[in-house]
Formats: structure tokens, C-alpha cells, sequence
């Protein structure tokens, strides 16, 4: 059994590896733009969590590897296009590709990145090789289908919370959860347990965006890594904008639909104003609540996993890290 | 053994059966460009070759089909996007994606229609199965290749011919190679007839992008289902310009490079120019003769798939019809 840091090592080394070899791939103008992505960190939370599943039963780290490359891969190409499709233009504290290069840069770069994932895993040669392409190809569908709901949702103005909940199982929360079944199917995990940490993976994503969300809003510029406030001069329908829609009445209620209609405002005015309806509103107790009902449901799915409890606590200590809690 | 007729009708229906199954699926919004893009027709002669191909050896359409409507996905993903990034407004006299819908909805309604390719590719039962991934992921990795030395091309007053043909041949031919090769392993052919029907494919498809290059300057908008001279208009650095470059002297040579370098031409008179510039320098005549080198170069390897030749003649015939021949 390897220790959190020993996995977290493992993987940075082997992408630092695969990212000196995609350097020498030939169109640079192709390439670069996908070495900058990957150059620009990220808390490699996806594929860690693969490798950890994978460590709780047989650890085939020759072909869980190349599946937590993929995932690494697929996940940040999805970024990049959803940066072009949103216009967003820092992301990590750099500059989007679309932004730095050009929009068809960003398109072509996150095609070949897009395939690149699936490169790496034709590298796996587990005996549940068909079942881990299955499941990575119906990930990375989904994961477009939630996007475009996503980009729905910004169109119409009668999303229901519960629409929204939908939309960031399939946008964020598959893809942890797939992580964790992967490496579990990669460690050859009894069916049970490979379904309790999908479903773990799949409650602590909801936590884990709906924590995002609540960071785009009233968190800070430099330990987000984007400019703060984001989602409201987006207009982006998120839980807590549902939510505060849902609560809000009379003057409060104007206001709000006042600030989300209108494009006369200045930006940071109106972050300032809907911050300030949110906290009226009690909205970000209520997404507090929220985070926590899907957080106590993946303790929940972990404590399903037929694992001995001191072999899978680095688990449960790491989707606390990721969730920064103390208890 | 199948005629033409039969497996062409054989992948119309199953597509069709496909595009009704798409259309069930949401969001619409994600699917509707994809089922439009599909049903905008074209010649599936990818997916019909392929089919060719498999026929030749075992015919095992049950495994050849997914392969074949992946082929078909992809190509029509590659052009969805392609068309964002060439900004061209018509395909097969339809409106392009971007244009009817929007940007952000082509990259999205793209990037599930490459996905929605490897899951068709998951369907594939053959023992082959992972040399059948690989072959497909390099091939789709290196189209990205040829569309960003394409770009590139755009960019740079320099490309030699040789270079333009590099890049034609990842673009292009080696897509018609792969799904020769493709249904040739799904038929379990031997080694060599798979790498001949593979080079087979090769050389006809880069007699057919020729061909293509050709048809854009000196064909006609009905038939071909573009705009005539679009790519004269972009300045694309086709086959025939680089001839051109390369052959013309004095005052042509200063005619042409102004027509290029300038944006303040009407597009119609530019066209008009450009294309009398390639018949005083027997642009025409030297493409003609490009496009035949190719082609005797496929009925070379057409020579060396071992099968018998009543078999394989009509994988020639279909050859010769993609290429309007009557020899």
C-alpha cells in the first residue's frame, strides 16, 4: 500500500514524462497548446483518486497509470473548450489558450487532446479493458451532455434547482466517480466495492462543485486561480442564484431579477449586490447544508467499500483535504 | 460477396437506424446538430469501403458496422470543426453548423460526435479489437495534425509542394487507408493484404483530395456542393497555387503574389484571375498529371491484395467512380 504523497509523486512524475514526449510531437503549433495546459498544474485530483482506488485492491500501477493519464487528459481538455464556449479568460491565474493563442487553436488542441486521452487508454491491458473503455467513453458523452445543459440553462429562465443538481452530476460528478471505478476495475475489486466507490466518487463531486460554485462567489482571486464573481457577471445559473430565485421576494426578488436581466450594470457592483442578497437570503447556509448532504452520502458509499478501514482511510482523508475539512 | 449496391444500401439503412437512435437522445440541443450534420448526406465512402474491404476476407458485418458508422462519425466530426475553423458557410449546399446554429454549439455538438465514434468503435467484437482502437485513435490524432499544418500553411509564404502533399495525406488519405485496413482486420485478413489495401487506399485518397482541390477552383457549385473558388479566396495553399507559385515568372509571378497578399480584390474577379494564372501555366494539365501518379500508384497496390480478381474488381470500379473515370 502507497501512501497519498507516494501516489500524488507517482502520477506527477509520469505526466511530467508524458508531457516531455508530447513536446516532441510534431506540429508544435498542435502540441504546445496542450503542453501549456498540462504545465499549469491543477490539483490532479482525478487521477490520484484512480490510483488510490486501484491501491486499495491489487495495485496495477502499469495500467492504472495510463487510465489516470487519460482521465488527466480528458478533464482538461474539456476545460479548454468549455473556456472558449464560456469566453472565460484566466484559468490557474493563466491566460485560457483560446485567450493566449487563438479560439481555432483551442478548438484543434483540445480535439487532439480529446484523442490523446484515448491514446493513453489503449495503453491499459487489463482483462476489463472493453468494460474501462465503455465506461470512459460514456463519461466523456456524458460529460458534453452536461455541458450543454449548462450552456441551456444560461438561455432559460425557469431552471429548477433540481435541474441544476442534474447538470453538475453529469458536468463534474461522473468523471470522479469514473476515476475511483476505474481504478478499482483496474484492480480487479470485487463488482461491489468497484460500485460503492463509484457512487463515493459520484456524492463528493456534487460536494465537491457545489463547493466550487460557492468559491467562484466568496472566495479569493488567487487561491481560486480565477477572477472572483465569474459566475454572477456570467449570469450563470448555479445552485445558490436557483436557490436565492426560489427564496426571494418582493423587493429583494426585483433586485435580483433587476441585476440578472440587465447588462447596464458594472461588474463589480453587481458581484457586490448579489453577494449581498445571497448572504440576506441565507443562501450560503443553505448551500452549506447542501455540500454536507452530499458529503455525509460519500462517507456513506465509503463506508460500503469492503476494504480494511486503515487501508482505505487515506480515501476518506483526502476527499477531506479536497473539501477542506477538518472533521 | 456483396455488390457495391448491397453494402452501400447495407450502411444507408444501418446510419439511418443510428441517426433515429441519436435523435432519442438529450440533450437536443447537443444531438440535433449531430443528426443535421448526418443527414446532410455525402458519399460514405469511407464506411462503404470499409465494408468493401471486410468483404474481401470474412465477411463479418456484425463488427464491420460500428467500425464503419465510427468512420463515418469522425469524418463528419473533422469537418464540423474544420468548417468553424475555415469559417465557411456552406457544406453539401447546406449551411454549416456554426452558421445555422452557433460556434459554441459546433465545438460542443463536435466533441460528442468524436466520442460518439469510439463508442460505435466499442462495438466492434473482433479479436482484432486493440490493434482496431489504436489504428483508429492514431489515425483521428494525425488528421489533427494535417489540419493544423493546414492552418499553418495560411500562415507562412514559404510551403513547398512536397509539404502540402505531408499534409494532405494525414488530412485525408490515411483516413480512406484506415477504413480499408479497419475492415480488412475485422475480416481477418492476412498481414499482407491489410498493409496492401491500407496503401491502396493511401494513394487513392490523395489522388481524390487532388481531385478535390481541382474540383474547388474548376468545378461547379451544384455538383460539388461548395462554393466554387473558396479555397482561392482563403488563399489556401492547395496543389495548384504552390504549382503556381513555383512555375510562374515576371509579371504572372507579380500578379499573383499581389492577388494573394491583398484583401482589396472582389472575390469573383480574384477567382477569375487566379484561375486563368493556372491555365497559362498548365497548372491544370500538371494536377492532372499529379492526380494519375497517385492513382496508378493505388491500382499498384490494388494489384498485390491477394484475393481473386473478379473479388476485388469492384473495390477498383468504386475507385474509379470516386475518381470520374471511365478507364
Amino acid at each position: 500500500m502507497h501512501s497519498f504523497n507516494e501516489l500524488y509523486q507517482l502520477f506527477n512524475t509520469t505526466l511530467e514524462n508524458e508531457i516531455a514526449l508530447i513536446r516532441q510531437r510534431e506540429p508544435l503549433n498542435l502540441y504546445e497548446p496542450v503542453v501549456y495546459t498540462l504545465d499549469m498544474g491543477g490539483k490532479r485530483l482525478r487521477p490520484v483518486m484512480l490510483l488510490m482506488a486501484c491501491d486499495l485492491f491489487d495495485a496495477n500501477f502499469d495500467d492504472a497509470l495510463p487510465a489516470a493519464l487519460a482521465i488527466e487528459l480528458f478533464h482538461n481538455f474539456t476545460l479548454l473548450h468549455d473556456d472558449i464556449m464560456d469566453g472565460a479568460n484566466l484559468r490557474r491565474n493563466n491566460e485560457t489558450i483560446h485567450v493566449k493563442y487563438s479560439s481555432n487553436t483551442a478548438i484543434l488542441s483540445g480535439d487532439a487532446m480529446s484523442i490523446l486521452s484515448y491514446e493513453y487508454i489503449n495503453k491499459c491491458n487489463s482483462p476489463h479493458y472493453k468494460e474501462i473503455f465503455n465506461q470512459f467513453t460514456n463519461t466523456a458523452l456524458k460529460i458534453c451532455e452536461g455541458q450543454q445543459y449548462d450552456m441551456d440553462f444560461e438561455m432559460r429562465s425557469n431552471v429548477a434547482v433540481s435541474e441544476y443538481l442534474d447538470m453538475i452530476g453529469l458536468k463534474t460528478a461522473i468523471l470522479i466517480a469514473t476515476s475511483l471505478k476505474l481504478g478499482a476495475l483496474i484492480g480487479n475489486a470485487p463488482r461491489h466495492d468497484a460500485e460503492a466507490l463509484y457512487h463515493f466518487g459520484f456524492n463528493l463531486g456534487m460536494a465537491f462543485q457545489l463547493q466550487d460554485d460557492y468559491l467562484d462567489t466568496f472566495g479569493d482571486t488567487v487561491s481560486f486561480g480565477k477572477n472572483i464573481g465569474g459566475d454572477i457577471v456570467a449570469n450563470k445559473k448555479t445552485f445558490m442564484l436557483l436557490k436565492a430565485l426560489e427564496l426571494a421576494k418582493g423587493e429583494t426578488l426585483k433586485t435580483l431579477q433587476n441585476l440578472i436581466s440587465s447588462s447596464n450594470f458594472d461588474n463589480n457592483k453587481k458581484i457586490e449586490q448579489i453577494r449581498n442578497i445571497f448572504i440576506e437570503l441565507g443562501i450560503v447556509a443553505l448551500t452549506k447544508t447542501k455540500m454536507e448532504e452530499y458529503y455525509q452520502m460519500s462517507i456513506h458509499f465509503w463506508e460500503q467499500i469492503n476494504v480494511d478501514i486503515l487501508k482505505k482511510k487515506p480515501l476518506l482523508d483526502f476527499s477531506k483535504s479536497i473539501m477542506k475539512r477538518n472533521n
